[in-house]
């Protein structure tokens, strides 16, 4: 009998706990999920003998300790910030570890403890972070192999509503944290590389600055640029590439019209409003505008952003309701991003028989024998419900896989890692395909920036 | 013999000094000024025998306390984070203060200790912070001395150069701090008040929401909204105004032309480039722009702004010389904003022979009597050279007059204070008109924003 302890059983948990459940028996494992919140973990379980589920607060030493030692492996499915204690203690009763989240410094600093104790501590291993990773490095990996020299690596990924619940203007509903959409770009300005030169991006041009990637069956999104593309430049092994981007996928012109709330100052989380509470949804759009005695703030609106009367952007605006003069804020001292998120909230948030999708774009441009090619790989997973969601099954399913992996004796390079050699993501994208996450892969011509080197 | 002590003899101490000196015999003065630089000082005191140099290091405790101790007041111009240690001597050897800095929170901790010994410690009393607080509120206490009841106030302060020296199309040369200007506006929303609506400008529009001021004999000049335009709104006793804003002012164009910067990115402080050293003004210009085999810097430029074939914006930037490719930035890990600043040195660096400006304009809106008013008060001054800068005289004058005042007992309210009493403004803003700092005050037609009521 091999022990599975997970940490956490909340959204992302669902697909992890379902694959594990399924392998219980052939796999013979006892597997323990520990979350404040049992009911959680109930609701996930079902009847299953194989599983204890029991109350874990990870600020609780003893309790923690306890559950850590009884395990052969743990797995912690909670916010990035509280791995480190778990990861302490996985080093000092020498259990191996499992997270989909960033390696934090302090988890880096644990390699060296990891290593001399043999541990497996594998990181960054959902979904982006993650399947990113995998899939990114298989092919540069294949790329090498045939004796390729990459020139251009550019990666997008979005978490969205799929097309079958996709029925606002934005095409966009909320999939994940609804705070991380409303901030997401700001802090400083975009960097990547194109063609040898850095560029650099301001947060206020940044959804302006948008490229299109067509999906084979999916139609055409759109991307912008996240803030570092060159923070995996030198794990990729990409230090002499001429073109880095990353970039985060959104229906076309979503970012057209985000865009105007960040022009108006509307996602800023610098500061409070005082008297939030007691604005409607009008008061907060016009503390963006002049003040006008007579002029709507329709039509203010419409003059700060030059938004034509037969512009079709303004509907999506109205269909946020944000001129609504009923509707109150709510809050109490809320920053403009609090605000325009509880505003958001009231249209994207998915109903019950929504489901989302992940999508996964890669473009690999690359030299062999002197001429350019390019693949551009692609992904698309759909989510089955509210609990099944893609997002769950595209983080979960490599947690849960890795997991089994290191159990198994497949994964046993040592350290605190993440996945991108050979060892780690061939076991690992070969199952997820049987799950339906799979990558497309097509040559296509070279494009890059400059492909006649002019 | 009363003993003076000025501590900084920089840019702006030119006219506090040579006040000082005219009225040294007449007022039975010992100046001594003490600074790290004692050749500054020598060349704007000449051969006077009423003087006295010395070499003052202001984290030397014992020469600091030396000096203080032989002193009856003492002036500090340095910069407002080097005040607090001469402040404290200052209570400890019972000294009045002056300084034209904004009151520091370690400055007015010290306000019971002056109180206690009847120690003047005034602050805030050069030309912005100053020359405004004394011209404003003489006429706000006016206009409630005679009954009338504020409900807008709307106050604007450019450092600019004057019309003689005014021969680019920027119509701006640097006649203070260069990087102040090139940052200003940064690190947060501009609030204001306007007609009882708190409204709020992101940075990146602040630039665009401008107005024009005219002056008479001057012309036509804009100005853009201050970061916290609500900072003396209780100090002056506005609680409840309608309207409340203040601005910087700048000629007409200017700040249509500056948002091109802030667009692009380039006045961003918060990371460095690291190949910056070796970039042309080209190449810096570039990294703001889209990548491309073929177009040009100069047409990347005009696509991003909008900017049209016959924009007149067009040749600002053609005489800033910013595409040059020859022309390096030399600046290693510079800040954009630093690369910016130094392009700009090269063209707005005044000449020898340049004069500069300032520029203040109130708008005193009131009601009397049922019916509303409004007075508009203007001010320019104009510098004769670049040692006596109009900068140095509208922040010198009132330092030098007020210390005058304390010395002879015409200002005697202990106490951490900025100039907004009767007993403090009224004299100084009387000698100051002799100097030809004199405010024009005209009753204009009420205009705020909403003077019907509607």
């Amino acid at each position: 009998m091999r022990k599975i302890l997970i940490i956490g059983a909340g959204k992302s948990s669902s697909y992890l706990i379902k694959y594990l459940l399924d392998k219980s028996e052939s796999e013979n494992l006892q597997i323990t999920i520990g979350d404040l919140n049992v009911e959680n973990a109930k609701k996930l379980v079902g009847n299953s003998s194989k599983t204890n589920i029991i109350h874990l607060d990870v600020f609780n030493a003893e309790s923690r300790i306890a559950a850590v030692k009884d395990a052969d492996i743990v797995v912690s499915m909670l916010p990035a910030r509280f791995h480190i204690e778990v990861a302490k203690d996985c080093i000092t009763y020498k259990k191996h570890m499992v997270t989909a989240s960033y390696v934090s410094e302090e988890m880096q600093d644990l390699d060296d403890d990891a290593k001399a104790n043999n541990l497996v501590f594998m990181n960054e291993i959902g979904v982006d972070p993650g399947i990113d990773h995998m899939s990114a490095m298989q092919v540069i990996d294949q790329i090498r192999d045939k004796g390729g020299k990459m020139i251009l690596f550019e990666s997008f990924t979005g978490g969205l509503v799929a097309p079958e619940s996709d029925n606002n203007l934005w095409n966009y509903k909320f999939t994940w944290n609804p705070r991380n959409v409303v901030v997401a770009g700001q802090g400083g300005a975009a960097k990547f590389l194109q063609e040898n030169q850095f560029k650099y991006i301001p947060y206020h041009r940044l959804f302006r600055r948008t490229e299109f990637l067509d999906v084979d069956g999916y139609g055409r999104f759109e991307a912008y640029a996240n803030r570092d593309s060159l923070k995996y430049q030198q794990v990729y092994g990409l230090d002499h590439v001429k073109t880095l981007y990353r970039g985060t996928m959104r229906r076309v012109g979503f970012s057209r019209a985000w865009n105007v709330f960040v022009q108006l100052g509307m996602t800023d989380d610098s500061y409070t409003i005082d008297d939030s509470a007691n604005m409607s949804y009008r008061d907060f759009v016009n503390a963006f505008l002049p003040y006008s005695p007579t002029d709507s703030v329709e039509l203010k609106f419409r003059h700060a952003l030059k938004i034509d009367q037969d512009d079709i952007v303004w509907d999506k605006f109205l269909e946020l309701d944000i001129f609504s003069a009923k509707k109150m804020v709510q809050l109490d001292k809320a920053t403009p991003a609090q605000i325009l998120q509880k505003i958001l909230m009231d249209s994207w948030t998915l109903s019950q028989e929504d489901k989302d999708m992940i999508v996964m774009y890669h473009k690999f441009g690359y030299e062999l024998n002197g001429a350019k090619h390019q693949i551009d790989a692609t992904m698309v997973a759909v989510g089955e419900d509210q609990t099944y969601t893609a997002m769950a099954k595209t983080v979960g399913l490599p947690v849960a896989i890795a997991t089994m992996a290191i159990l198994n004796g497949k994964i046993t390079t040592p350290g605190v890692q993440i996945p991108i050699t050979k060892e780690v993501y061939t076991p690992i994208l070969e199952e997820l395909k049987t799950f339906g996450v799979i990558f497309k892969e097509k040559d296509v011509p070279y494009l890059g920036y400059n492909p006649l080197n002019i």
